[in-house]
């Protein structure tokens, strides 16, 4: 699969998503052709607003995000929405299959929506958006939002892709609050109460005084200050432009207290470090003296001859030693 | 910290307790005492039953754990509880703190109950729960129960700790079932429906027959035939003690058909891949060589004079010729 690259920085959409399914693709080649694209952009550099919209399943990700995104399009933006779900490392997808989500995004030639992405890609799903965020901006897509879905781990690392983290939950009980994670609020830049509307309302502004107390309970690590809660109504299009607006003078504030930047630094060294381990694991996957000593020591293990640990040391041994000639 | 090997072999239940601190520990000293530790056992050959419970926050897995591990008890097994909780990278705990869990198995002192777990171990989660598994079975509890917290990655890489994988849902509408992801469904051994009693019991039989249609229509990976579906009651006490014999007659035809056992190879060899990564990353991490490359690399990312892939390759070059005199 070759990328048109002139198409691709001219903004063809369908250009965009050939090379979005070039870096999910986890065959070698492609590997290879996606690295050479990406290497072509500076993402450091780019001008781009980076957006996650995270929360959990029914929280209204994709509806706030539709409404979000026709929002930025009628501010003269051009919105990219990209969807990061860890699911399984065996399968992917959900039983029942997706439903038709964002329709009126999805539909605007303005914008670009990628529905789902692929699973089981070497180096993670995490370095996968990476690199999709980046073939995104140099589209042209000036603002990339990232919907993250579920709540572990992975959502917490889309915290080392985005310049603003929105955390959006749906009006509930106090007790609810319980199985919210203290990690996901330490990497939430702005909490946002969905569905405040009809008789949801005084739920929503309950809960959203029950986040503020937690959140102002809470010590967070890296960010300075706590993060602000917000109401919305995706159906009734009530709190979409003020959302904007909280998001657009904040990142204001810190490009020019350099706070901006500075976060985009770090992410560069947290983008390096983890190419850094796909690389290496591709090296050691195509490397036949290294694939030879692990299946010898695996069946060391198994025939009972060798502790797991020392098997280990051992293959560690080798993969440091790849480039050397003096060892065997 | 000093583990007291004689002690932890007789079953004191503190020296297993301290053991698992000191293997849940990041420091590099307590990292190498723990692997001396595990190094004396070996897992393969271990005659206990490993199970994970696994499923959506409020399916019961607490509840459920509680009644098997009392039954299972009564039976004259030794059960000890290990809870994985992926959480956050940053922070751990949910914020308003757990609630008392498995209150008659967490006082009965033939039993072992670990509470929850410390965050952000190198090598990940499951590498620790591996080794955890490990120390309590040598200090004699012949059935180690799995808890796995919140559905994703990390809980289907449960299914390389465990012999059998018991995926628990609650009632639940059809819809619900949607937010299923077919990756869990593909490493589960039984899937059981909870809170099969009063009101909810027409809902769980419904429940329990849509995902019986939703198993049959899936391709599983790596695991032969179809997993069965089961009902149960906690409260109530109804259909533990035949839950019980699904997977101890289960167990028994595995072990005789060698499945058990090929199983338990493929565990060992996954094993030894995840150790040497961890290996591996705590050598890079103490290495001045390569950390001085690293921060050299990230400098020049910043400053634009590199892109990010070109850094991960070169970073890689200076991993694999640590060992190497004759490289720069």
């Amino acid at each position: 699969m070759d990328i048109d690259v002139p198409r691709l920085l001219g903004g063809r959409r369908r250009e965009l998503a050939r090379a979005l399914t070039l870096i999910e693709s986890s065959a070698a080649a492609d590997r290879e052709k996606a690295s050479q694209l990406i290497e072509q952009f500076n993402p450091t550099a780019s001008n781009s607003i980076r957006i996650a919209i995270s929360g959990p399943p029914g929280a209204g990700k994709s509806t706030l995000i539709d409404a979000l995104g026709m929002h930025l399009l009628g501010l003269g933006r051009r919105p990219a929405v990209l969807a990061i779900d860890p699911s399984s490392p065996l399968g992917g997808g959900s039983v029942l299959g997706d439903k038709t989500r964002m329709p009126q995004l999805a539909s605007d030639p303005r914008a670009f929506v990628r529905p789902s992405s692929a699973e089981g890609h070497l180096g993670g799903v995490t370095n996968r958006t990476r690199e999709s965020i980046a073939v995104c901006e140099a589209a042209g897509f000036d603002t990339v939002i990232v919907e993250t879905v579920g709540v572990g781990q992975t959502e917490c690392e889309a915290y080392t892709l985005v310049d603003f983290f929105v955390l959006l939950v749906p009006p509930a009980a106090g007790d609810d609050l319980q199985g919210m994670k203290s990690g996901i609020l330490e990497v939430t830049d702005l909490l946002v109460v969905s569905k405040a509307d009809g008789p949801l309302l005084p739920v929503a502004r309950k809960t959203a005084a029950d986040y503020g107390a937690a959140l102002r309970g809470n010590t967070r690590t890296g960010i300075v200050g706590t993060p602000g809660v917000h109401l919305c109504s995706s159906v009734e299009g009530v709190g979409i432009a003020e959302l904007w607006h909280v998001i657009e003078s904040e990142i204001e504030q810190r490009c020019e207290s350099g706070e901006f930047g500075e976060r985009r630094r770090r992410q560069a060294a947290v983008a390096v470090d983890r190419a850094f381990e796909a690389v290496l694991q591709q090296r050691l996957a195509a490397d036949e003296r290294f694939q030879e000593a692990r299946r010898q020591l695996h069946a060391q293990v198994a025939a009972g001859e060798l502790s797991q640990h020392e098997a280990a040391r051992r293959l560690a041994d080798v993969a440091v030693g790849l480039r050397a000639r003096e060892t065997v």
